[in-house]
């Protein structure tokens, strides 16, 4: 059988919502075994759903084993501890000083078990002003730039749709946990590892950093054109059926687009010579092949442009990239039967590929408490009464 | 002295523009030792200024050796092949394929070091229908779904300003490294490590993903509301001068903010009772909340909605991004003395934080061979006549 880069590590996995969940979810994927705790009354994702398992959660979880456990009760505080004496890994994304209030801070868990790693997803860090603040994914986005560099020049600043600082921190705080195991290697020593979504948020504003430093006057927003303005053309493009992004790195490609769209009238064409002349007619261009993708539909654009070689893509909905063959194809999107869903649903596959670690098969997430009898038998050696007295106490 | 996670790795670093240079800068802040290799000509961000050295590169490349190499020569090759020999990694982000057509692909450079992990970035991997277009972050946000969800309902898809398909590829990419050198300490063995861009976006569309798998009638694009328009109050309003994010995750946090707003006459309202409720009259409530904001500063409402627990957050500019104290006390921030720049420059340190792995101390990124002398005398017992003579002839 095919080994996995973490067979055998031990994740316990108090990670919720999206940030602490997804890190677990690669450290799951990349072959650990790992164990979702979740409160009795469950972790916050459920309530988006009046009944059932909502599909976020279902996305975040998969291949992971479920017990429940109140982090408030002594028994459970108890009941947590023995967990973490096996464990390699804790993960959670609890706002700063939460587990320190429950008893159960990296400082007690680390003298129980001086190997264990702890990994804590935060919105703004462990230290800093700004530490102690509630931080959704909107909040990092609005004070980490985010929101500042994108939308329109005349427009309001505007957050991005995907979750970027959930999972920009998330998987930062997963390459922490790698990073601490390999360096346990040599030390037999666990270690305390954070990432914020802030932090994880700063580098990716690159361009608009290099324009600041340049002391270039380039606008905060630049809708969809280049960052920095310094690509032309550069743009999304309106099609009679959506919109498609289409770019020039060079001047050949500059060319070819004009040949595309039929003005090689403009080949010649001094003012348009170089990426810096066009810069100076900007809109103009991108006036003169919008009318010609205007007339086109965005797969008739898409396939002109790519077969002259010019960068390009269409815009696609989130529907069509649910079912975007090349996605299924890589395994990123992987229909699975679940027992609460009556058509199978899609989950997310890993990002990270690694030739000789197989993905393992994927195993639909569990539904609150679902292993509890097991884990709690096979981990701490309880019987099943007092499993079912743990449950009955409200414990687990 | 204090130990780093990755003391003794030796990364041969490939990588360019964002997406590479990032993954290999992570690897360098955890302590690895990373020669980066440019073509005697420079990699392609070096042409972003006419002169010295783009903010960009320095940005990206703190803490690497660099050094220069002609991958398309014979005996540049050979001198390639001479330092795989002793290396642990190797990180690239060329097109697909490129480094197969140089002769010096995964196969072969791990006949000569079959320890050598090999990371390869990219913007749609190694397989499926789309792995040899060409990608650069536009393209995959376009065709990855993120300018579809980014935006107002009644405009156009936007994209975000964060470079989003390299730095999230470019952190895969670094966990799938740090993934196999832990692998690697069982086995024995290298492999083939690789991490897309339109794979690592994908997951961050959650919101947007479990919308359509809830089969909810929500717009693609919802400005700065929720993603999934399921909560409100949530939106960016607009002050005197500048906007303020802040949302309502209870019912409390909403009778808190009518109180700071002065509308405690709509505490008891029945029609704002519930987020429920709310939501179907959150044009109302947005209009509600923005009459009080616009008569005041970003400051003002920023700090009465902390004060009263409200999850709530400025949208700084960029400039503010970067002298925020918080990132500077967390290191986040750092001036360095750069020999490029008159003024010190402010370099990206590391969203990876490990108790006891300190970050290593920020060496300024290197100019276009600076290091050919020290790196080929010491790597591979090459002379200074020698080296000149390579340079002479073009192939360093």
């Amino acid at each position: 059988m095919r080994r996995h880069a973490l067979d055998g590590v031990d994740v316990i996995d108090l990670g919720q919502i999206y940030n602490g969940a997804y890190c677990s979810l690669m450290l799951s994927y990349l072959g650990a075994d790992v164990t979702k705790v979740e409160p009795p009354f469950g972790e916050p994702l459920r309530s988006r759903v009046e009944d059932g398992e909502p599909p976020e959660l279902i996305m975040l979880n998969s291949s992971k084993d479920g017990i429940t456990l109140n982090l408030k009760e002594e028994r459970g505080k108890e009941l947590f501890k023995e967990l973490v004496r096996d464990a390699d890994v804790v993960v959670e994304n609890f706002a700063v000083g939460t587990m320190d209030r429950f008893g159960l801070g990296y400082e007690t868990l680390s003298e129980i078990n001086p190997e264990l790693i702890y990994a804590h997803g935060s919105g703004f860090g462990e230290s800093g002003p700004r530490s102690e603040r509630l931080a959704m994914d909107l909040i990092v986005q609005a004070v980490g730039g985010v929101m500042d560099v994108t939308g329109f020049p005349d427009g309001p600043p505007v957050k991005t749709g995907i979750a970027a600082g959930d999972f920009l921190g998330g998987i930062h705080l997963a390459a922490g946990v790698l990073a601490a195991l390999y360096q346990r290697e040599r030390t037999g020593e666990g270690q305390f590892v954070e990432a914020s979504m802030y932090d994880a948020v700063y580098p990716s504003l690159m361009s608009q950093l290099a324009s600041y430093f340049k002391d270039e006057d380039v606008p905060p927003r630049t809708g969809n054109r280049h960052s920095g303005l310094a690509k032309c053309p550069y743009n999304a493009y309106a099609t009679s059926d959506g919109h498609v992004a289409i770019l020039c790195a060079s001047d050949r490609h500059w060319h070819r687009l004009l040949d595309v769209i039929g003005r090689d009238d403009l080949v010649g064409a001094p003012e348009y010579e170089t990426n810096v002349k066009r810069l100076q007619h900007i809109d103009e261009i991108d006036e003169i092949i919008e009318e010609w993708t205007r007339d086109h539909t965005r797969e008739e654009v898409e396939t002109a442009m790519l077969e002259a070689g010019i960068p390009c893509g269409a815009v696609q909905t989130v529907e069509e990239v649910i079912h975007d063959p090349h996605l299924e194809t890589r395994e990123m999107v992987n229909e699975i039967d679940h027992p609460d869903y009556d058509d199978p649903i899609r989950v997310p596959g890993s990002p990270i590929r690694l030739s000789e670690s197989a993905m393992p098969d994927i195993d639909p997430s569990p539904s609150k408490g679902r292993d509890n009898y097991r884990i709690y038998r096979e981990r701490l050696g309880l019987s099943e009464g007092e499993i079912r007295k743990l449950e009955d106490e409200g414990v687990i």
